[in-house]
């Protein structure tokens, strides 16, 4: 089934993590690393989170410079890339900063009716999967709608339902020059874990920023 | 108080993890790393490790390069460097590959009697802390037995301790071309973690080796 182009794109610490065990937002990169997240905002069709991220962080996932915005408009896209949420029971709080016109919530069928209407009112809203949000019926309807470029952008669950349904095609690491520590602070990539057969990358780049280093992968097809 | 020169190595994969769920050993790293880690041995006059490790990985902690442990013997120092365990409950199982001449376990005076009996015919024991290994004690211990130079090879738990101790100067990884993910894997700083003040690093050097990439930090002073 044709999918987007789909890259995660995080930061972490020298030692993998991507918060701390408050799973609280640490601030991980310095300016220049925020501002290649930004082009990497504009030059992408769709910007997803999972819902953890938006219970822990409150993201907007709007473009922060003007110049690129009405570069986009310029192009002929929206202002914005689509904010998409992956939120298999619809936990999205009604005021989260990702809502409003330009977000799609993706859910389950399990998500309760009145949640949805409360969130309809904020946001589109589409259904796919049973339980829990399909990934692939998600991509699937992404690229329908013309999104040819996905940049996910966390957290740890999501990274690792994406890359374990075979959805991701490149991982651009920051890796931030501290240590936070914790076993339970959330990493790169969680959810179960492989215990064999590990998704092999093959090193695309490694290039000093901010006083760390972006790493960028690729994800070799199995 | 004065302390050897302590550096961690570690490999871990992409995502920070340093084994898999199932706490089994992955191969991360290839040939071409595997003579740098021998190549660090061979240079410090020590290489410690938690007991974590010996119980998960029953590691040697000799060095394999005969060329390496002639150069040593030339030099007036012995073959192998002292291989020391942290192992506040002497753990260690009697058949540990890691025991036997030049072996020095480091236990707290909870361990039990006949414990130390058994493994004290296997190598050296020393006591330095009350329920837990008292890691600064030990440090100075080292020192004052001549270690200047010390490895530490981890495990996660053992990192943390350190660092938590600031006894940590430096930290060399190899990042592995890898995706391990899970929430249970054991990752390259583990313990309790950070909240605030997070520890500072300054990136040495990063080298592309065997597909992947070796990152040398050193730890700011607080």
């Amino acid at each position: 089934m044709p999918r987007p182009f789909v890259f995660i794109n995080s930061a972490m610490s020298a030692d993998g993590k991507i918060s701390s065990i408050l799973q609280e937002q640490v601030r991980i990169s310095g300016r220049e690393d925020n501002a290649r997240v930004d082009l990497l905002r504009a030059e992408s069709d769709a910007v997803m989170v999972g819902v953890g991220t938006v219970l822990a962080d409150d993201p907007g996932l709007r473009l922060k410079s003007k110049d690129l915005r009405m570069k986009r408009v310029d192009q002929g896209k929206p202002e914005y890339p689509l904010r998409v949420v992956a939120d298999s029971l619809a936990r999205t709080p009604p005021d989260a900063n990702v809502l409003g016109p330009g977000c799609l919530l993706a859910v389950s069928q399990a998500a309760m009716q009145d949640r949805l209407e409360m969130l309809g009112k904020r946001c589109e809203i589409i259904i796919c999967g049973e339980e829990r949000v399909s990934l692939p019926q998600l991509m699937s309807h992404l690229f329908q709608r013309g999104v040819k470029r996905l940049m996910v952008e966390g957290g740890a669950t999501l990274n690792w339902s994406m890359i374990e349904c075979c959805l991701v095609d490149e991982l651009y690491v920051y890796v931030g020059p501290m240590i936070i520590g914790g076993k339970e602070a959330p990493t790169l990539v969680d959810g179960i874990g492989y215990r064999c057969d590990f998704p092999k990358l093959k090193l695309l780049c490694a290039k000093e920023v901010d006083d760390g280093l972006l790493l960028k992968w690729s994800i070799r097809k199995p």
